[in-house]
C-alpha cells in the first residue's frame, strides 16, 4: 500500500514474476503484452532454438551458446541459468536499467534460479511467486506419469519439492487459476508498487 | 547487391539512417514500426522531455542527465550526441548487440554526428542517408524566415552545410519524397543487405 504522504514520484521498482516449471509464467507475460503496452517485459536471451510463433526479439533473444558466453563473462546479464540441464537463460542487464532509469514499469518473468539472483543484486524489487491452483496436480505433471525410471521420477520429484518450498521467499503470491485474471492482478501490483518507491 | 554464391545464413549488418535536421527521419521510423514489425529499431536513450504521443520504451527512454552521464562514462553507449547545444541522445549498446548477434534486421535513426561515430566503431553497418526533395526548400526551413538575427542565420547556415555536405560519407542516399515509399526503399535495402553478410 503507497503509505499516506508519499511522492506521486516516477520512481519504479523492478518486478519479477518467477514460480514452478510449467506453472504458465510465459503465458501470464503474453497476456500483459497484449493488453498491457505502458508494461515493459524484459526480453530474455536463450540458447535454444525458437519454437513455432517465438519472434526473435519480441519473445526471447535467440543467441548462439558463445555469444551467450560472452555476455555472462563480461556481466552483461542480470542473471542467468541453465535450464533442464541444457539451454542457458538469461537477462540482459542494460535494457532493465534503462527502465527503471526512466521510470517505466518493468517486468521479469523468469526462473525460480534466475529470482533467487535478482535477490541478491536487487532485493528491493518486489518479487511475485505465481502459484499453481493445484499443487497436486503440479506435482502429477511434474513428476510424470509413470513411465520414466524411478531415478528420473526421484530427481523431478526433488525439484518439484523445491520450487514448491520457494513460494517462501517471494513478497506476494498470485494464483494463476485463470491467465488473464492472474495476469491483471499483477499489473495492479505493479501500478500499486509505483506509489511505494522505497526512500 | 548480394554477390553469387553468398550463403543464406543469418547474420546482418547493423543499418544506420541519419540525414540533416527535420528530413522525416523519425517519420519513416515510424511508418516502418507501424507496417514491419520484424524490423528492430534501437529505442535511443534521451534527456529531453516526453512529446504528446511519445511512449517511453518504444519512441524513447526519458532518462535524467545524470543517468544519460553515468551511461557514456560506463561506455553503455554505442553513440551519443548533444543536440542544439542542449539535449543529449544516444543509443544504448547491448540492444543493438543483442539484435545482430541473433540475427535481427536492426535499424539506428540517429543524427549525423551519431552516425560518424558508429563508422568509427562498426565501420561494416551500411549508411544510408535520407535526402530532401529539395535541398533549396531544407535550407530555407534551417536557416530560418529571417526574423532571428544574423549571427543566428549565419550559424544555421553553417550547419545546413555541414548536413548537405555529410551525404558524401553515406553508403547510399533515399530521397524523402513520399514518407511510406521511402520506408519501403529502407526495408528492401535491409533485406537485401542480410544476403551479403561480410566474411
Amino acid at each position: 500500500m503507497p503509505e499516506p504522504g508519499s511522492s506521486p514520484e516516477r520512481k519504479r521498482r523492478l518486478v519479477v514474476l518467477a514460480g514452478p516449471t510449467a506453472v504458465g509464467k510465459g503465458t501470464v507475460a503474453a497476456d500483459i503484452r497484449a493488453h498491457h503496452p505502458e508494461v515493459w517485459i524484459s526480453v530474455s536471451a536463450t540458447t535454444r532454438e525458437p519454437r513455432p510463433g517465438e519472434q526473435n526479439g519480441v519473445h526471447y533473444w535467440f543467441v548462439s551458446t558463445e555469444e551467450f558466453d560472452r555476455m555472462v563473462a563480461d556481466g552483461e546479464l542480470l542473471e542467468w541459468a541453465v535450464v533442464h540441464g541444457r539451454n542457458r537463460y538469461g537477462t540482459p542487464r542494460q535494457p532493465v536499467d534503462l527502465a527503471l532509469a526512466s521510470g517505466q514499469p518493468a517486468l521479469l518473468e523468469i526462473d525460480l534460479q534466475g529470482a533467487r539472483q535478482v535477490r541478491e543484486t536487487m532485493p528491493e524489487a518486489l518479487f511475485v511467486f505465481l502459484e499453481p491452483p493445484s499443487w497436486e496436480e503440479l506435482v502429477r505433471r511434474l513428476v510424470g506419469r509413470g513411465t520414466e525410471g524411478e531415478a528420473e521420477r526421484e530427481r523431478r520429484l526433488a525439484t518439484a519439492r523445491e520450487e514448491l518450498a520457494a513460494q517462501a521467499e517471494f513478497d506476494v503470491s498470485i494464483v494463476n487459476r485463470e491467465v488473464h485474471a492472474a495476469a491483471e492482478e499483477l499489473v495492479a501490483l505493479m501500478e500499486l508498487d509505483a506509489g511505494t518507491a522505497a526512500p
